[in-house]
């Protein structure tokens, strides 16, 4: 790619030095594609490798966090070590007041401008997206894009419940596994399920939840999701387990599912509202309430954006190449479409640490198994997870971006909630 | 107040017959005044008691809550047992579809109108309020006409710190000063409070918190309030506790207060944002943001009013003789407002049941002290107590309304709050 009008690495620096206009760099160092370092051979956090004389204008031409990802996913450069303290120099150029990135934010953001799906990718194409967002057969078209990439590539850097959500982490010492079990358990225990209860999942995933509540405490679930790859592997793990009485799955819209008779007695939905678009908040919100019993629960968990944070749009990275009409509405929003859809608000907590934890996991995992991976996705899918997980660990830590967990009441009659007057409970 | 015009106790229960349409009455008796018991002689939870043949017009003329409530207030009748059950009768003449009332909600809802301060009302009177609502006068005078009515009144039915708010309830049956006592602590838990730490507490009221946190958690407390009575016996009960060093009390709107040289380690406002207004909540989070250090907390404990209940408006029973230019925003309005001010929502509890439980303690110990209560408020002045207190408790009871902790973070550099990962420090 690198021609002969391309700079050499001297003008290069002289550019960046410019471009960053003093700005010191505490976790990152540039190596050129002549292998010199830039600042200084200080050992850092991460190394932007500039794999070609060419790489710079690249990675900046478009002033935007999407070409700048993709730059990354073409290779234009590469990232040694920690990704996440990588974006401390994509942080850097985004501050310096002539901003050519028009927001940082794009890296770990979702937007609401339809997909432009134009660029150069050599990874998997979404292809066209047709009609209106958000109906049945184009929602099931983006979350199988994303969800049923490969079972087996996302067995490799998951936890073994293959639990796709922010973990709950005791203490940051926890390992992955702990952390997952440890969130079912949060998750039963805020519904305060009992023997013999219906249970509906929303967005099942790998059945990890259905089958954890099935087997700790006694419920009967019905689990949905619309990637045919989550759908046949939690079936399988559901026997696997000897709870095919107790644990349904269906590959389904949640819009599609039938009331049973007496309702649900419980709702739980674990990262899939994102998916939900906050238009359509009402609708999810009264296909929740039609579907649940008076004084059943409703646990709705989510990344919610900081309202403050609405000035981010423009092309997404996120949007194109990881969740396509993806969502995160401010909890406020969240909070206000489920109270006009009849629910009361009961418990709100925001876990976005534990993301953060969460997905340093994941990111650590996927990277030492790189090499597997590559049986199973190319190298530029590898690096469209790498890239969306390490940015979204940075918005959570960061504070841009959290993750709530939100009870939600369907008072019975008289308006009785029915529910313990502590919390305590839950931590005992 | 008698006329011969007046109908005769046959034609009142025909006409009470035909207004309730049959509706049953489960908790209310009304008894006549010749002594006639309706509908019949069973005893039930509450008495009606009309006092003479023109109550009922009385009571039903102006076809508001606020003219019924305002019936009480004149002794056309009254009310014998259980306050709160009483309520049964105005949800039933609410629930006909001729609903001469048009908002049962009046009883116990603050409403967004001006007021119209005419009707007949020997009690205490508010005066005139010139100006725009929550100008820096005219909140003190609206503040100081509740809460000033007499301290001694107060102190009749309060617990012994006199906390004026929504307890904490491990069970039920816990006695009224345990359960403030386990709120106040449990304040200080969800505020994470260190000794040597300084606290501003913005509505301090006769200086529960501030007292109990001084002694317990060894903290500095600076305590604001509108209302003089308030400031001189907080100031008297910190002096006697031993704690003028650590606990200052002041006579002041919180919108007067001077940020300390590195902010207030945290800021706890409980019962007192019901004065703000909605319209004023972007200026309530900005000086409270202001006052904060970078990665301290700010807990708000409110009521929060159903979005659902919006639809009641009208003139206010509450408006006018309770918290004048009051206001009670729904949740999401509130966490709305707080995020836009920077704050960002780490947690929510609703605590409803707990304000029913602790309502029903205040009714209780005020009827038991309805005569020394006369030494110090005239009878229309304990009839407002009374029945706002049962209708809140009827509210809080049937989830028209709510009570709020929100516990808010203002992050330190890079978005760091500074949290505990988890919650479970306030339940051991």
């Amino acid at each position: 790619m690198a021609t002969t009008t391309e700079p050499g690495t001297g003008t290069t620096i002289s550019f960046l030095n410019k471009l960053l206009g003093g700005t010191p760099l505490t976790h990152v160092s540039i190596r050129f594609w002549d292998g010199t370092l830039w600042p200084d051979n200080r050992p850092r956090a991460a190394t932007v490798v500039l794999k070609h004389p060419g790489a710079l204008r690249e990675m900046l031409a478009s002033g935007t966090a999407k070409g700048l990802g993709e730059a990354y996913l073409r290779d234009d450069f590469d990232v040694e070590g920690d990704m996440e303290q990588s974006l401390e120099l994509a942080v850097a150029l985004e501050n310096r007041p002539a901003g050519w990135l028009n927001s940082l934010a794009n890296f770990y953001h979702f937007n609401r401008l339809p997909n432009a799906h134009g660029g150069r990718f050599d990874g998997r194409e979404l292809g066209d997206l047709k009609g209106r967002q958000h109906t049945l057969t184009r929602d099931r078209q983006v979350v199988s894009f994303h969800y049923d990439v490969s079972n087996d590539f996302y067995q490799l850097w998951l936890d073994e419940r293959m639990v796709y959500s922010c973990a709950y982490f005791e203490t940051p010492a926890d390992d992955l596994d702990m952390a997952q079990v440890a969130k079912l358990r949060h998750l039963c225990r805020k519904l305060r399920l009992q023997p013999g209860q219906h249970i509906l999942d929303i967005g099942c995933g790998w059945g990890g939840f259905a089958i954890f509540a099935a087997r700790n405490f006694g419920v009967k679930v019905m689990g949905v999701t619309l990637a045919s790859g989550q759908a046949s592997l939690a079936t399988e793990r559901a026997k696997a387990a000897g709870l095919t009485d107790a644990v349904n799955i269906e590959l389904r819209d949640y819009r599609e599912v039938q009331r049973p008779e007496n309702g649900f007695d419980a709702i739980v939905s674990v990262g899939m509202s994102e998916h939900v678009g906050r238009d359509h908040l009402p609708e999810y919100f009264k296909k929740t309430w039609d579907l649940l019993k008076p004084g059943g629960v409703f646990l709705n968990h989510a990344i919610g954006e900081n309202l403050q944070q609405d000035r981010f749009r423009g092309p997404s990275f996120i949007d194109e190449y990881v969740f396509p009409d993806g969502d995160i509405p401010p909890i406020p929003i969240v909070l206000g479409a489920a109270e006009s859809g009849g629910f009361e608000v009961r418990d709100v907590e925001n876990l976005r640490e534990h993301y953060a934890l969460t997905l340093r996991h994941w990111v650590r995992r996927l990277e030492a198994s790189h090499d597997q991976a590559m049986a199973f996705v190319n190298e530029p899918t590898y690096r469209v997870w790498r890239l969306y997980m390490a940015g979204s660990a940075h918005g959570f830590d960061h504070g841009a971006i959290a993750l709530y967990q939100a009870l939600l009441a369907k008072p019975g009659p008289s308006g009785n909630a029915g529910l313990p007057l502590t919390r305590r409970d839950w931590y005992e």
